[in-house]
């Protein structure tokens, strides 16, 4: 990894010094095409155009592959378009899609057009797939062979093939004449086996593959259980369409990861693009995130009712009342932290159904222990200041009580969720958070009234 | 993927019913053994044993890979040593050592010992590594080659070694004499040069690897950027020594993400293992959960006291205490929302410090409209339900005014947490659900003391 502060600073320093100028090209190529895309990001929109201009056009497209969408169509629109234009054709064909997608309608048409005839031709059918689905991640290259071909022969037909256009050679694919996938063939299998060998005999016939149209999450599922390189992408017709490669699936990982983080907290981003939350109108943001607070709302109101029925109480002993930020608060955090615990555990696999109950017994101790701490503490802080220690032993009874529920609370939910097919990451957060909250104050005000209002 | 609740089924039927038992063996063979592993997680212990012994010995090493640590020990302590010794032998050398590494003592070295001297001996290496580093990550078994070779004698050379033992062929490895690493060369490559050609000629000098002591969130971060698959280890003298797979990678990503979403939630795994979490002992956990959850103590206490200053207000109108939950609640969820979304842009590299100020104000006025919305909402619920139409606006405004500030708050400590090198994930999340408490709180009850109690 680079030393991001220094290097943006350099770079500046140059683009600062007429006289340095002819210094720029050299210090930018140095660095590996991911790292340019870091510093990229770094830089002011024309700070970012001066240098993209000084880099190899090699280079320049491997980089514009790791830029996030908003900036690839920046930088493509500020330079000029012949030099877009073959920037674009040396980029794989799913990414060149991914781009030329996020355009302006009239500008894709003109870069398609533009581009050489059988690439473009190959970008646009990748372009009529929604782009988190297996049609949209893949590439239509790949090596194909039939299965009366011998491994020289196949060695002969890479050698002369992959030369021509940047094929990712993960893999062999096998199929008959009329394309349908029969096998799959490892390199390794192929540098490891005697050159008379017909692939028939090598190949791998019990093929794990990709239907054209499953999405993204399906995808990363796949690829994070089979960890294979690549998988092939077929269509109803068990015909082969593309290959999806790994580097494109730990893309879909990594927004199946946001998707679930947002959800544990209350961002509900279904039919949303994660990356509008961010940088979209407000108005898709508020459409993401309103929803699961209105349900907050809903169970506060329930709460301020509960605390509403021991009016009484709160009109004799007003002070009870400025604990309940207290004991909501704490409650709230180790119910977040069960949930969290179980949430991650069913989603990586670590838990599994049969865990329930073994680890509800288990996180409801839990609670019950650092509970019981807690309250300790809040009877003696409470005694010493407040000078009551029959309110001390009340906040503190209730703070266990309330933690051990809400422990318990957390983790029972994700589990009943999984069980009847609701995601247990959507926002078991919130509605747990205001289930403890009415709970939690129902326990304080019914110890409160018992024990303290009555003894007055 | 496949369905699990009926494959369960089908195999405990079969377990019942003695005169299926034959089919048993063919029933579980057809499965991969990704598919395998998870259907053993969902069996119990006796139902595994008696399974796993129906299962291929080839099958079954792959299946043991995809195992949690746990199960693999659990199976190969139950079944007989000689076939568990052979099992371990059939296992990446990374893979063995994992799995060694979690048995006891005894058990290691007895088999330690009772495996092939060569074999043992590098995973005896291997073991000495912790195994969240690179060290112990890697496999010692790759293809080496030196710079004065031809592409045919690299070839001939695969074919006769990468027999042998199964070693991952992603890239063949050029090293001096000495073992130096001098260079990476791609299968693609290999397969797509004329034979004569030197292989000095074409390997790629410009090598991203990683050293040996180098940690899980490191390699993880290295793997997500370059997106290789798989990545050299060297030692201090650049001793080639290894070469971790990105499918090792894949888990380390996994692990520190799981390690991302504990921190978000105060769930602090510092020097712990994730696994601990589930399975570890009761103080581990209480261990991991109490830190932040005493901060929070702290905060809400700062909380009691704000509430507590403003006694005379709550003796003279106890009925505003019934509407702090709902408060606190709300501004909260919104408050989590904001970091949540911050936290994760700049983990993921979405986010960059330049783009704190804009991110700020538009969560602030996300804030504030979703705020006057429920503050209206509160208002008018207020007014119908407690006939009070004063008490109805000030809690609708303290409403708008909190989640504003919330939502400002969440924003703006992630980047400030960032900018003094602070990991950003680590507990943002209760540390201000306190501060917004401690600030919600005391916007509400001035509202309430200047406009209520004094006009009563």
């Amino acid at each position: 990894m680079i030393n991001m502060q220094a290097t943006i600073e350099r770079i500046r320093e140059i683009l600062d010094d007429e006289l340095l100028s002819t210094q720029l090209s050299d210090e930018l190529n140095v660095f590996h095409s991911a790292d340019l895309a870091d510093i990229f990001q770094e830089l002011k929109p024309e700070e970012r155009l001066e240098c993209f201009n000084q880099i190899d056009e090699e280079k320049a497209a491997e980089m514009v592959e790791y830029l996030p969408p908003n900036l690839q169509v920046e930088i493509l629109g500020d330079i000029d378009s012949e030099k877009a234009a073959r920037i674009i054709t040396k980029l794989p064909h799913d990414a060149a899609a991914d781009v030329l997608g996020d355009m302006e309608e009239d500008e894709t048409e003109a870069y398609l057009d533009s581009l050489p005839q059988k690439f473009s031709d190959e970008v646009r059918e990748l372009m009529n797939y929604d782009e988190n689905t297996a049609g949209g991640m893949m590439t239509p290259l790949f090596m194909r062979v039939t299965p009366d071909m011998t491994v020289k022969q196949v060695m002969d037909y890479i050698r002369k093939e992959a030369e021509e256009d940047n094929i990712d050679l993960y893999y062999v694919y096998v199929t008959d004449k009329q394309d349908h996938l029969l096998g799959v063939l490892s390199l390794r299998s192929l540098l490891t086996t005697s050159f008379q060998t017909q692939i028939r005999e090598i190949m791998n016939a019990d093929i794990v593959k990709l239907h054209i149209d499953d999405y993204r999450d399906a995808i990363s599922d796949v690829f994070m259980k089979y960890q294979f390189d690549s998988l092939p992408v077929v269509d109803h017709y068990n015909h082969l369409r593309g290959i999806v490669t790994w580097d494109d699936a730990q893309d879909a990982v990594e927004e199946e990861t946001t998707e679930e983080i947002y959800a544990s907290s209350a961002i509900s981003t279904g039919d949303i693009d994660e990356d509008e939350m961010l940088e979209g109108s407000l108005f898709t943001s508020i459409k993401a995130r309103t929803p699961w607070l209105f349900v907050t709302l809903l169970g506060e109101l329930v709460a301020v009712n509960v605390a509403d029925c021991f009016g009484k109480t709160l009109q004799a002993l007003p002070v009870i009342a400025i604990f309940m930020p207290l004991l909501t608060g704490l409650s709230g955090n180790i119910g977040t932290q069960s949930i969290t615990l179980m949430v991650r555990g069913l989603s990586t696999g670590q838990l599994t159904m049969g865990a329930a109950l073994k680890q509800i017994l288990r996180e409801g101790f839990i609670g019950l222990l650092i509970g019981s701490l807690f309250g300790i503490l809040v009877t003696i802080v409470t005694w010493g200041w407040q000078h009551n220690v029959e309110l001390g032993i009340i906040v503190g009874a209730a703070m266990a009580i309330n933690m051990a529920l809400a422990a318990i609370i957390g983790t029972l939910t994700p589990f009943v969720m999984k069980k009847i097919n609701i995601d247990p990451a959507v926002a078991s957060g919130p509605v747990i958070a205001t289930v403890i909250d009415v709970l939690g104050l129902t326990v304080y005000f019914i110890l409160a009234t018992v024990f303290l209002v009555e003894i007055l």
